[in-house]
């Protein structure tokens, strides 16, 4: 049976997540009740099981299925979780490709717009925060945290999973009242962009100096960080299987 | 009494429309409502009564009564109209000042997103529009619009309402997937930008030839126009009064 590979985006706003919960209105519910009447009940496989609450520009799923006409199931799936998801495309893969661990990246931005008043057209992918942020102390923070590290300081518990992983980049910018977090890595462990975004906020606010991100790593201690920020300024933005993740323009070169 | 100019944005997307309308959502009654806790009830007139599903990054209210203090107003407002309307000051300004009767001019944009599968970020103000436009001809039929003229061919009638109106600019552009048109005028008769956006749409698509256009104007025939893009699109954008209004950097001069 063929292997295929679905590439969609998500508005997480009105969703309890990625994953299907009983009861609850998730992504993977949505989508497997569209897609299940074309292939029946059958496993599916997400790159990156994002929080409630949390976005995808490019996220992707993988599943095995009697030979399908991905054109056609893609249009009937998109007339039926339109508008809060998109099918972006539906394509055959090679038999051993697994959107989950295949993968070699995954990115993701945070956006904070920093004003005191909201915008109403981006008030479900932001984060509004009232209080003046020192930009450049926020990415200077995130110097110690790129390369190979135990990130257990930033990650919410799951047993005994490791919390290794190898951060390729991390890097903020302003660009007027939108002040937006570009990170990329192997894998994130729960909660861990969200707990860097926190620490960054932390920092940006001057409450704690940018030297003391490489401590609280260090520390690998879950308390040092300090919670996480809210999910809905969160988007999952790249996911790579080989390919070099792509990296924003504006990122430098030695973060 | 001083009078107060309210500047505000909204998503149009939960509301039944700028107008108060007993029993319904209505932006102006929501506004009102937080607005009135400080004034007592009191006559509010605004720039561009704008129709169910319409959005405004910029709109304009006026409104006479005891002084008030303009920030504090405008903090109460914002956290009880949160998160789809948003005020981004309140000012005094001359006793002879009126939202509506001021104003010398509107800007309006409406966005087409052009390609099969909709943006679920964008799903809410932007029309998602299948079928391959020729934008170069959508431009190029606006031409005979621009200056003053009555516009009875792209207005809903209502009563005996002039349909005379001064055009400043009108001009479409794609970048990408987007389908944008900039309009500018004096003011603006009942769903005259969506008439002009359905019958664009037409001569993008090649079904009528964009010389028509000036026929229609000429003809003042409701029915010739052939109905009205839908409301999402649309968004107010810019208000004038007195100073001109602000024509985006993309729009030639010479439309």
């Amino acid at each position: 049976m063929p292997t295929y590979r679905l590439d969609l985006a998500y508005d997480g706003s009105g969703f309890h997540g990625y994953a299907r919960q009983p009861g609850l209105r998730t992504v993977q519910g949505e989508l497997e009740a569209a897609l299940f009447r074309h292939t029946g009940e059958i496993p599916t496989f997400v790159a990156g099981r994002t929080d409630k609450g949390v976005h995808a520009t490019e996220q992707v799923v993988s599943f095995t299925c009697e030979e399908i006409e991905p054109e056609r199931v893609q249009r009937s799936i998109n007339s039926q979780v339109a508008p809060s998801i998109a099918v972006h495309r539906i394509v055959a893969v090679d038999d051993d490709f697994h959107a989950r661990f295949s993968a070699t990246g995954r990115a993701y931005r945070y956006r904070i717009r920093n004003t005191e008043v909201h915008d109403p057209f981006g008030a479900s992918t932001m984060w509004t925060y009232p209080h003046a942020l020192d930009v450049g102390s926020m990415s200077a923070a995130m110097s110690p945290l790129i390369g190979e590290h135990d990130f257990a300081a930033f990650c919410r518990k799951a047993g005994d999973a490791p919390t290794t992983r190898r951060l390729d980049w991390a890097a903020w910018r302003r660009r007027d009242e939108l002040v937006e977090l570009s990170i990329g890595a192997s894998s994130f462990c729960h909660q861990m962009v969200r707990s860097i975004v926190a620490v960054s906020v932390e920092v940006g606010r001057g409450r704690i100096e940018p030297e003391a991100v490489g401590e609280i790593l260090a520390g690998k201690d879950r308390a040092a960080a300090k919670g996480a920020a809210p999910p809905h300024g969160l988007t999952l933005v790249a996911v790579a299987y080989g390919e070099s993740l792509p990296r924003p323009g504006w990122v430098p070169e030695t973060t």
